[in-house]
């Protein structure tokens, strides 16, 4: 495949050969092979979660926005109160889908820079007795900033607060403990951190929340119970699967499992390095300090530089085989670089390479910011 | 691929060998060639609907019941009713969507076995004019069964009343003249007629239905009209799309061309025409009389023969290199075969043969359902 670049975006991310040659096979909806592969790919994601016996996996077609959209509709009461915490691009998106569902939301708005504290959730929930749920981005990667899970969850649990997880950016990589957190969900994605390809995602759920989940959801396709009902009662899906994108996860799945959840962190870790060190030794500035960043992706300040130009930049790494996100998902203008995919820090050396050459194509002598370079005047 | 074996559902059918290698690239989402083949995707199916200039094509991610929920969401006023009409389990289905997204419904049911006639729609429509909107199955898979659409769509114009037609099993073999039918929504599937894989669906919709329906859906990830806006405002999906099933059917719909469609509905029927021909010269009854039925798939009745074992027989056309559905969704046992999908009447012989091996397997010497059998007594 000679067209195929190193895809630079925090997913769908670069999948390796095996994953992709996967799907050179048509599955019936119900035959025993595609049957197995659907149990092995729930019962991994719960195992990979450590949810043990209380936790449940519900595979769900379509998008990890609608993977959202499905938990919050089929597990938030509507007499209750949800907490959105938000400090980025997927905070704000999931105060867009509780409104639009009919739910109760209020928000716990933070600094895109400033990770979500015990303490803030604390004051949150004191402020409101009727918060019967909690949900927060993982990782908001809209600038990859990492809301420490742990601290949140300990809230939750002392106050006997439903928590959901936005874990789209973070499952396979950041290690979450479903029992020890004692979260009612987990929203999964396949094509991040795991490597699987687009089409599907997956939520943990605590089995107990499902079962009194019954009739609540707003939505016919998105009722989590509904879905999740089939697939305890037959093994099957409720409604024609995504049949590759479902073969092409279990097969990234075996690779995960074979390189093992830590190898896996460390090697995405080391592209980060190998990323933030390159570009800081370019001039670049990240938007956020290494303590609040996750390793999935770097949001870099774009040059000040009069000579940058962000279409140009975007076709030089093109020409050398990188893909880059276009958009900026920041009230300031920020380039992103992702970390996560079928691919080592050796490539992310020529990435950062290449991010050189192109600013020297451009003319670009002074990759910092413009509050660095009033600063430094 | 030695384990690729012919499917014999309505779907997901087998697709050729170059529609999968469609998919052993990856893509970012907004990369320029990935935005070229969405709009070639979008382009395509508008021209085979004949939708000109008024229609507008919508993919979304996950499934066609999916893309039935989101049209009922995002076009029915919830103030008008909808009338469904129901001769089958797709029908059924739609019963089951329409209530639980908040909608009032009023059912034209019919038996499984006759299709919807303009006068029978014309009584139900003058009964009740609190109907704005009307929504039916072309095909309901559930045995097959044929709703002839342009009555239909006449005694809709006539009315004023808005028709939604769930082409899922149609679109792409049974021709759809959108501008002619004048219908204000049809229901597409990549993986049945145009012999793409699952993944996503898609709604050719009427602009200006779209245009008014602003902030009417009960779903966020399910509204058409935010899902249109960002096709129309930047060529982007809303969200991830499964970027391997869209590069599939893009790839499915370049053969399709090169096909046609009257070669490829000629083909089906040809499929068609050797099972249920041959079927019968076996002493299997169809459920369908020809002149109702469609060529999408057949439903047999089940043999009384006492020595027929359901499990046995798909077991021994799985042997032979054929996946059969399992399970029967009519109130009485049946089984149904599919006849779309990447393979031609050649292969359909050999299916014919395959079932007259096994039934000889299991020494099933009567292939009439029980009621014949009395009948002949």
């Amino acid at each position: 495949m000679t067209d195929q670049r190193i895809i630079l975006t925090p997913g769908p991310v670069t999948t390796s050969v095996a994953t992709r040659q996967a799907m050179l096979r048509d599955y019936s909806l119900n035959e025993p092979e595609f049957l197995a592969l659907t149990a092995e790919l729930r019962a991994t994601l719960v195992e990979l979660a450590n949810g043990g016996e209380r936790y449940v996996c519900v595979p769900l077609q379509g998008t990890g926005n609608g993977a959202n959209e499905a938990t919050l509709g089929t597990l938030v009461p509507r007499g209750r109160k949800l907490l959105i915490i938000s400090n980025g691009f997927y905070g704000e998106r999931l105060k867009q889908i509780a409104p639009a569902i009919g739910l109760t939301a209020v928000a716990l708005d933070l600094p895109i820079t400033q990770p979500a504290t015990a303490d803030a959730l604390e004051a949150a929930l004191a402020a409101d007795p009727a918060i019967g749920h909690v949900v927060v981005c993982h990782v908001d990667t809209g600038t990859g900033l990492l809301n420490p899970i742990e601290p949140l969850a300990a809230v939750c649990r002392r106050r006997g607060v439903g928590l959901i997880v936005d874990a789209i950016a973070s499952f396979g990589g950041l290690p979450l403990d479903a029992c020890a957190l004692d979260a009612e969900a987990i929203v999964v994605s396949p094509n991040k951190w795991l490597e699987g390809v687009p089409g599907l995602a997956a939520v943990l759920v605590r089995r107990a929340a499902l079962e009194a989940a019954e009739g609540r959801c707003h939505s016919y396709c998105l009722d989590l119970y509904r879905q999740w009902r089939s697939f305890e009662d037959s093994g099957r899906w409720r409604f024609t699967p995504p049949t590759q994108a479902t073969a092409a996860l279990v097969a990234a799945l075996r690779q995960y499992l074979a390189e093992g959840q830590a190898a896996r962190l460390a090697r995405v870790r080391r592209n980060w390095r190998c990323l933030v060190d390159g570009l800081r030794a370019l001039g670049f500035e990240t938007v956020l300090a290494n303590e609040v960043a996750s390793p999935v992706i770097t949001t870099f300040h774009q040059p000040a530089d009069p000579n940058y130009e962000r279409e140009r930049f975007f076709a030089a790494m093109w020409r050398r085989g990188f893909v880059m996100f276009r958009g900026s998902l920041t009230p300031f203008p920020t380039f992103r670089i992702g970390c996560m995919g079928a691919f080592d820090d050796k490539v992310m050396r020529e990435v950062v390479r290449a991010v050189g050459e192109a600013m020297a194509e451009m003319g670009v002598t002074d990759c910092r910011p413009a509050h660095q370079q009033t600063a430094a005047e």
